[in-house]
């Protein structure tokens, strides 16, 4: 049976905001219902720590620096295949409801002469989804206009209920009001503590379930529905009930130790001294902020809820897969820094919870698996749920099938995450060119080595005496060889097989020796070497070459 | 003075099978006479020593690891930028005129609904050139059919003149006739001091020569002309007088030593063990095959003589960029090897001589320049010879003009170069899988360190005192600290950035700070910390949120 795929993903949700995950004062029923139906991988890693290129890797199967768009607001290159290009060829659909963060490769596009109104055109321009409704979430808008130039169903939404404004997401559905009755933004942290001033059936996590829900009641099968939530990204407000929920007593201390400031690495620093650090380096942000995170966790959860019995309900919980992950996590002060960019585990490790309802995957329901696990696995997965062969030529994640079927497959040694800073202030700050503004981390599981471009020296943490990551080991002597080692392992990514994607490892090998029976022999010294058929075309008698008129 | 560039390209041609680069017995006067008006570059270095690869690198400015067509048959991607793509957006039309070994990308193309017919298709369809002449001068034919799909012109153009066969490629161009009249096909070594059965007018570089010329002569500037010869390229054959200019006394003994089949790495002893090998291996066929190769280069520097002559004659001398190079050169019986492939200079080292008409350049004719230049430097060279800026998000390569112009500018410390063997019997022999059936020349105009993929130790040279590249140092131990360096610039290269190819480092610096000014600010605590303007959108009296029917 090929099922149906949904593959959930929320933003910016820390891999520890779950109950399952063993958040003390978080209950997530519904994620640990999922959980108990499938596998919960522990130490799923994004391919970098920001919505765009984490994406961009999850709908590729590729890694940051293969599909090339390294930030948000780097276009996907026009051509760069997708989950789409792959499991529509097997016969599933692909479709998108909520957020990609993708940018259309214009450029591209023009220079190959492809429309975004033409269905091939369409596609390219929203990385390979069929859209039932593309909405990113941040209808921001300043001095300069708005951050998205696409049209927001969200607001079309909003405003067919009745809310009255030229942007109802930003003045309703991620804004309170203040005692006097003016807006009281959800951009502003001193506001998170206030109720958004929207009907909670109207804020932005029910009305995507809902629209999945309608996209479930009529599709045809077998599909792959990415249901890309906005939240809990910020803005961070969230309407009643949940925006009293947790108060600062649920906010646990701040996972942060002096000495992670002395002599930090420069790069840090620089982050260190960023607004958003700054930010949440005071105790008051975090106890204002992290109580609305939480009520906005617990809104996904009890809609995650209502997808569930939905799907029972429908009869889809027997022949579709679940997949419930995020594209990166949320420092939340931790470490000194605030939202995520970095490489520590609150801003690169996810949620990765996996259902499968076939009896293949019995063996390991309500289990755990600590596999180094990549998102570029997905789309290697669903190709396989889809019933293809990965093409390991192209996507660079692995199957994560053999886990869910408690097999203990060749596993990797190492996982890879990277991060382009190089539109960023901190680039500038650094005396930095563009270029250079790169970081890789490489983790085994138990190191986890940061290499920066520019020169700098690496970062090095030893998560099994140093679990919270305070310790960079690279300030001072002493773990050379450890570092050696993890820059191997970098290296050998380094020069991975990423750009030969016109040909397949089966392709090749069927290649060989071909030339030979197409008459290309440049060995003969008198032709007795070879069977006398392939060089039947180079005999004969020497036919005359002067004929006609021309001699 | 936008001028034009007519890029010449020889194929197979070695760098010191010229007089002006040293050959004890063959003159060559006009690529001489090339290097007397502009910059012989003596450290000229491919990206792959193999045709296809190698052209794809210097159609694209791009290593062979980012285009990732990295060997003959694989694909170019499709919307891989190429030279076409950069020379005609500053008003440059790009032509070929020869050979290019490109393959389409045709699933691709098919994945975009891009249609070879289109003037889009047809250029993504031969690598961004338009096509004055194609033809790939490899019209063999085996039990299996034809090795080249595409129609000969060439073929054509010998019929047309009377040469009565199905493929008098094969039969006229590339054969001679034995004492019995039979054919004497040049596929057979023992038949190379025989004159090809054509007349030499009718053989294949004085017929290129005429299209380059006729092009020339009704072609609007400024124009980018890659007039890319077949020859000295096998079957190694070539029409009278040229057969018999040169015979076993100009053959120089065979740059080998006994040391290098004394435990020889893995992959250079089945290359040696190889069929080409084996027949270099022999006297009479070096002493067969070189003076033809001789004759063929002879051949070469004749009609590039009368292409000189008519460039004089047409006043294109005055405004017409001549580059002289070669996609790769020929072992030749050199160490123990045939045909290319390895990292051996004979082999990934070519000739590039460079005249620029300009003042600017008038300081360096006649000049030497032993900087360490990749061909992809070309692509770089021309975009700023057509007056642009090199987009080196894109172009991996540089701009050799500041060498034209006798500065000196920050050069690379080390030469890339790769080779991808998965699709011959080697790499089944050897037991690889085709993605380690991978090689990677690092050097430094000093040492030189192969890396194989796939487990294998690697290979390394010290030109300084073994000129000749016998005596491999990573036989054994001693050379750890070299081994390390260079590995460490192959490291360094394979993070470089190479596929964000959609946005150039001018346009990131620009996007700094835009999200600012378009409404993202999540490190508020209450807005006093920017500007009003900034948060402006998002403060007012709180707007009414039920109106109408929805309440």
């Amino acid at each position: 049976m090929t099922p149906n795929i949904l593959f959930v993903m929320y933003d910016q949700l820390r891999f520890d905001y779950l109950s399952c995950a063993g958040h003390p004062h978080l209950d997530t029923p519904n994620f640990d219902r999922v959980a108990a139906m499938g596998v919960r991988f522990t130490n799923a890693y994004v391919q970098s720590p920001i919505c765009g290129a984490s994406r961009m890797c999850f709908y590729t199967g590729r890694y940051a620096s293969s599909h090339g768009a390294q930030w948000n607001g780097f276009p996907l290159r026009v051509g760069e295949q997708t989950l789409g290009d792959h499991l529509r060829a097997l016969g599933m659909g692909c479709w998108l409801i909520g957020k990609t963060h993708m940018r259309v490769d214009a450029e591209g596009m023009a220079r190959l002469g492809l429309s975004p109104d033409s269905e091939i055109g369409a596609r390219q321009a929203e990385c390979g989804f069929d859209v039932w409704t593309r909405d990113d979430g941040l209808w921001a808008e300043g001095p300069d206009g708005f951050y998205d130039r696409n049209r927001s169903p969200y607001n079309e939404y909003l405003k067919s209920r009745g809310y009255r404004s030229e942007n109802p997401w930003a003045d309703f559905a991620n804004a309170g009001i203040d005692d006097a009755g003016d807006i009281a933004s959800g951009w502003m942290f001193a506001h998170a503590d206030r109720p958004a001033n929207i009907r909670e059936e109207d804020s932005e996590t029910p009305w995507l379930t809902r629209e999945a829900m309608t996209f479930m009641d009529q599709a045809k099968g077998p599909w792959c529905a990415h249901l890309s939530y906005i939240k809990p990204h910020w803005p961070y407000i969230v309407p009643a009930p949940y925006h009293d929920m947790f108060g600062p007593a649920h906010v646990p201390p701040a996972t942060r130790h002096k000495a992670e400031r002395d002599d930090p690495h420069p790069v840090l620093a620089a982050y260190m001294a960023g607004r958003v650090a700054q930010a949440f380096q005071r105790d008051e942000v975090r106890q204002k902020v992290i109580p609305a995170y939480m009520g906005l966790i617990k809104q996904c959860d009890d809609q995650l809820g209502v997808l569930l019995d939905h799907l029972e309900r429908s009869g889809r919980m027997r022949d579709t897969v679940i997949v419930l992950t995020s594209d990166h996590g949320d420092y939340l002060g931790d470490h000194w820094l605030g939202e995520k960019d970095m490489f520590h585990d609150p801003s690169v490790k996810v949620p990765m919870i996996v259902y499968d309802p076939r009896p293949e995957a019995d063996a390991t329901r309500g289990t755990t698996c600590d596999a180094l696990v990549e998102s570029v696995d997905l789309a290697a997965t669903f190709v396989e749920m889809a019933g293809g062969k990965v093409p390991d030529h192209v996507i660079e994640g692995r199957s994560l099938l053999p886990w869910l079927r408690g097999e203990t497959p060749d596993w990797r040694d190492f996982a890879i995450s990277e991060y382009d800073f190089s539109a960023t202030p901190h680039c500038e700050a650094l005396g930095l060119e563009p270029r250079d503004a790169r970081l890789f981390m490489v983790f085994d599981g138990r190191w986890k080595l940061i290499h920066a471009e520019g020169g700098f020296r690496p970062m090095l943490f030893d998560l099994a005496t140093d679990p919270e990551e305070f310790h960079d080991l690279a300030k001072k002597p002493g773990h050379e060889a450890e570092i050696a080692r993890l820059y191997e392992c970098l290296a050998r990514w380094g020069r991975r097989l990423a750009q030969r994607v016109t040909r397949s490892e089966d392709q090749i090998k069927a290649m060989r020796g071909a030339s030979l029976r197409k008459g290309i022999l440049p060995f003969l010294f008198d032709g007795s070497e070879v069977p006398e058929e392939l060089t039947r075309k180079y005999r004969g008698k020497a036919p005359a070459r002067h004929v006609g008129k021309e001699e």
